[in-house]
């Protein structure tokens, strides 16, 4: 499996990953799934990958490749992300045209996505998530987030947390601890965590961090959040209507009907004999 | 959607499952999704479903049926709680042997899952999960929870808090929570909460509680958490190393180098012309 997660703020963009693939529960391997295509003072970008390896890597170098070509369209030289964006979902679906045959009759699954954000001068920071199909969308204020992989443990922090305004150093912070969520509940996301963090109209990318098995910053992180969380669990309100009453073994005609008229719940009591 | 959980610990079982159905964002409704069948003194049973609607009532349905003969084994007359889980898994698969290929003609998912929980006299309290094929596991104290429908969102807190030795109200607290943070993140799963609290070696079942949209206990436990929750994170370290420099819009030599050596994560730079 796989995580990652982009993040669109004013104050710039903020890319994570994790590293481990798996095909099957024998076959478990760590890969860098973040790349970053950097002409300082010109553009900034970074791509996220889930999926099949094989697809999004062949994509990711066709990507690559393209930019060796001076005389084409490629990364290196439109002028939008949105022509970025297009230009790797046209590497997606070529990959998949060529290799999809061969992978289906072997009962692979093909499917592949990625995130790519960054900036191009001439625009603002933007961000995009291309699906599987080489089809994308970006990234607006409403949700100004996208994730990739096992997606679900990690969002609920990055719902409560993350808006445009959100300072970069927050975002960081939050997006540990959408990982610490994720890699608790599931094993096939794992350490080392890739992270980077692109200043908006800097036009460089200094902030590119890669944090092994037991980094202190993601330990220190993890182990406040936990403790933290157990202290507000322990200060929630009880209920007081539950399990107040010590109740008897044997049938008590008063307390039968007593706690069948305060239950909204129908009780489905044995039929008569 | 659906959300269902159900906890084995050893002062007892505790059920909740929300009302929710959906056949398309269009036709919402609201249905219980959890049944239960007392005989005081004797056996108390609660069943949580999740999946196709007709196939779940069905097969509750005819679980009861099932009941009224007494000369046959039933809900009522089984010495075992496993009894009962092979009695619900055989009702799901006579259900599901008659509608299936009606259901799939139509393209319709027949799917369907059950969570089943008790105390027989004779036994200790026993909780099972019962699978759409209608074979089933039964909790341990390694696991001592099982989940149905949309699961992933509220087995954090779940993960986090419960143990066998977890009490009732605390128990209660957590599945509170769990709920809280499902419900945020999928609009499929609603409210009202049914919610059946089993006190072990009671053969009753006294704390059974439908919490309506708007309940009071469910909305401070909501607004105590999101509150705690943001002053820990709020309390979580920043990350020093991140987003401290202010960066050149123009190449810096002596910067890019620098910035190379300290990240650990490659960047591609443009390659020459």
């Amino acid at each position: 499996m796989t995580y990652c997660v982009a993040l669109k703020l004013n104050a710039g963009l903020v890319f994570a990953s994790d590293s481990r693939t798996n095909a099957g529960v024998d076959q478990i391997s760590s890969f860098k799934k973040m790349r970053s295509f950097v002409n300082r003072g010109d553009r900034a970008i970074v791509i996220l990958s889930s999926g099949n390896l094989s697809i999004t890597q062949n994509a990711i170098n066709t990507l690559e490749m393209q930019g060796r070509h001076h005389d084409e369209r490629n990364i290196w030289n439109v002028d939008s992300m949105f022509d970025v964006a297009t230009l790797l979902g046209g590497c997606l679906r070529s990959v998949q045209n060529t290799d999809r045959p061969f992978l289906l009759a072997g009962n692979i699954d093909v499917s592949a996505n990625f995130i790519v954000g960054g900036q191009i001068v001439g625009e603002p920071p933007r961000l995009f998530l291309v699906y599987s199909e080489g089809n994308f969308i970006e990234a607006t204020e409403n949700t100004p987030f996208f994730q990739i992989g096992e997606i679900k443990y990690g969002k609920p922090i990055i719902d409560r947390v993350i808006r445009p305004e959100t300072q970069l150093p927050e975002a960081i912070k939050c997006v540990m601890v959408s990982f610490d969520s994720t890699m608790r509940s599931n094993v096939s996301v794992g350490m080392p965590i890739d992270l980077a963090c692109y200043v908006t109209d800097s036009y460089v990318l200094d902030n590119l961090r890669q944090l092994p098995e037991g980094d202190p910053y993601f330990t220190a992180i993890s182990g406040s959040w936990s403790e933290g969380l157990r202290n507000v669990f322990a200060s929630l309100p009880d209920p007081e209507w539950v399990c107040q009453t010590s109740i008897p073994a044997v049938p008590d005609l008063f307390n039968q009907s007593q706690s069948q008229s305060q239950s909204q719940a129908p009780i489905q009591e044995i039929p008569p004999s």
